[in-house]
């Protein structure tokens, strides 16, 4: 067929798989308004998910019992809750998981959620050993920053763990953006994490584009086709009961 | 070894699969209460569990397109929650359900979860078309009364969905507990509705030992490993990332 005819190279399909800031604002406001789902549903489908594709990446099978051990460093805001449930599901898995979850929300859903893994006798940590991280964990999951969140506080608990995170040896795996980066532009894509693994939850942002890491992963198959349609994601197919799929 | 010196016989491991109702009643207080799960969380674990078990019963790929509508009846309690969580991933894995939800639920949850079916295009019965159910679907959820629950009026929407319910030739899944059925001792488990599949939430009801389908299934990966053992719950292990397990 003779390009010419063809769509404009810069809305290419495969350009399409990533939302822009503005988009992902409206794509989760369809959800929770016009669809009416709960957050709490949002973030458990979400966190569940981002467990999943962690014993994607990772399959228990292959991995020492010190690779087993995960780290789940946790924001204030959604993108820590859904770390909070990620680790819950990973425990749940057989995994080892252990918590940062430094400057916590007083959000009820936050609350609840650090309770069930208390009472799950996941361990959390007071302080991040930076030293020791490598030696101590078989791998790292980043759900500190969303798309938006700023780290708040230079020098503040958040700075210091991403700082922390920039140097590490073991695999690191990023919940829907690598904390730091600019979800548009993927800016500070150089200069900051380097995520292994990334995990984008309901749609990939803009920022993926710079993702070079071994896999990535939707964890989306909560949207409903009507909405996929309506902010033109073409997105690989989900398998079977699958809820993520390999980008 | 010698039975003398063994455990009870009425308290054999295979008898301590099934849990009372007040001990049902106390392990759902233990989630709800100490460990602060909401109750949005737990429907939608259990309702996308529920769509899981159907799917391993009824593999899509084994199925006509007509096989693929799933008639799903909800009654307005718990138990009709789930129903409609299970109906929207039964959607998402491509089967084709129908809900029948006659008796509405003012609260909430039951609220948007019923926006969130109908708005991803699932459509709803406004009457339960007794004689054409066995040609036009392919297999049924009976969500209607969960443990504890009285069908209501008699001559009421759900008793006469329970009449239509028996007298099915097409394949039947019960949600916890099959509707009507008594939960401690399964009473009007001859007399009433007999499903080919039961989906045990959370833990299987003593009347599950009355249960003489095709498939039982247990949904409650998500009970913490510390619950299961106080309420002394031997259940086959789950395996890899399954929300389900065939007993």
């Amino acid at each position: 067929m003779s390009s010419a005819a063809g769509p404009d190279p810069s809305e290419a399909p495969e350009e399409r798989h990533f939302l822009s800031t503005a988009e992902a604002a409206a794509l989760e406001r369809e959800l929770l308004e016009d669809y009416r789902f709960g957050r709490q549903q949002l973030v458990e489908l979400c966190g569940h998910a981002s467990a999943v594709a962690v014993t994607k990446a990772f399959p228990l099978p292959a991995l020492s019992r010190k690779q087993r051990t995960v780290l789940v460093v946790c924001g204030p805001e959604q993108n820590g809750a859904v770390g909070l449930v990620c680790a819950r599901h990973l425990r749940v898995f057989e995994y080892e998981p252990t918590i940062f979850y430094p400057t916590r929300s007083l959000d009820l859903l936050h609350r609840d959620l650090t309770t069930q893994c208390e009472k799950m006798d996941i361990p959390f940590l007071s302080y991040l050993p930076t030293e020791l991280i490598n030696e101590a964990y078989g791998l790292v999951v980043d759900a500190v920053l969303g798309p938006g969140v700023e780290p708040g506080e230079v020098g503040g608990p958040c700075t210091r763990a991403l700082a922390t995170l920039k140097l590490l040896s073991i695999p690191l795996v990023s919940l829907d953006i690598p904390s730091g980066w600019d979800a548009e532009t993927g800016s500070d894509s150089e200069d900051g994490l380097r995520p292994d693994v990334l995990v984008s939850l309901a749609a990939p942002k803009r920022c993926a584009g710079r993702f070079s890491g071994r896999h990535h992963f939707v964890a989306g198959r909560f949207v409903p086709d009507d909405v996929r349609r309506k902010f033109a994601l073409r997105l690989p197919g989900y398998t079977g009961t699958d809820c993520v799929a390999a980008l």
